[in-house]
């Protein structure tokens, strides 16, 4: 469900209430500094918006694939 | 799974590794700051010990049985 | 340094790198829940944005004053 | 003040209060996805503990040292 948009990869994501939505920015943190690939993100409440693109190359680039794809993984692992 | 050990509400939390374990620590921290009532706690990668215990009391009081409570709903709660 | 802008608190916060803009937002975070109210917020590598209103009444509340100051105290405290 | 206890590195820190200690636990736990080598830690209240070790060396490693010295620039950097 990730949505091209100005050349950023950007996906929306729901969860039941803003400590359920931080607990996932914590994961998407972990990882953005494993990667050393860092996103664009918005939060309210229980809505998190995060945008990928490769600054430096001015587009989207094999490292947002692979950073969005891990964030989907979050997605459908065991439960927290 | 709770258990009583030197007057502590003592359980041990397994994950799939650190990130998971993690993620489920930041949401333990925002429900003791939402109590003001905090754990003694340790994690190794994957697993997370909590004991809970009313410092000023020097015992389990009705705070520790309700964090307890709130820490097994995380773990049953919609997947992250 | 906050601003109103559109009945709505405004700052920005700059940091040296991602991890220490995380765990900005990771104390904003901690403060939203001991408060029960919580930030609208961007961020991008270093940089932290945050709006602050009340949702229910439209505007900017005694609540919002309060979480704007406890914010900014987390900049003048003991460094981390 | 990192000292050797049981064939791990090990040390103290001790912040103001809770929310400032587990924002430290959220960059060291940033460092240590970083590196892919996590700590062995304990936290109540305003206190942190940690013990650095190379599982699977049985030992001391060169990872540890490196660690520890991130995690010791984290307390002389900009304050947060």
């Amino acid at each position: 469900m990730w949505q091209q948009i100005d050349n950023k990869l950007y996906r929306e994501f729901l969860f039941a209430d803003f400590p359920e939505a931080f607990a996932f920015m914590t994961r998407v943190a972990l990882l953005a500094e494993k990667h050393q690939h860092h996103p664009q993100w918005t939060n309210v409440w229980n809505k998190v918006e995060i945008w990928l693109y490769t600054h430096d190359e001015g587009r989207i680039s094999e490292k947002d694939e692979q950073l969005a794809s891990e964030i989907d993984q979050l997605l459908t692992g065991q439960s927290k």
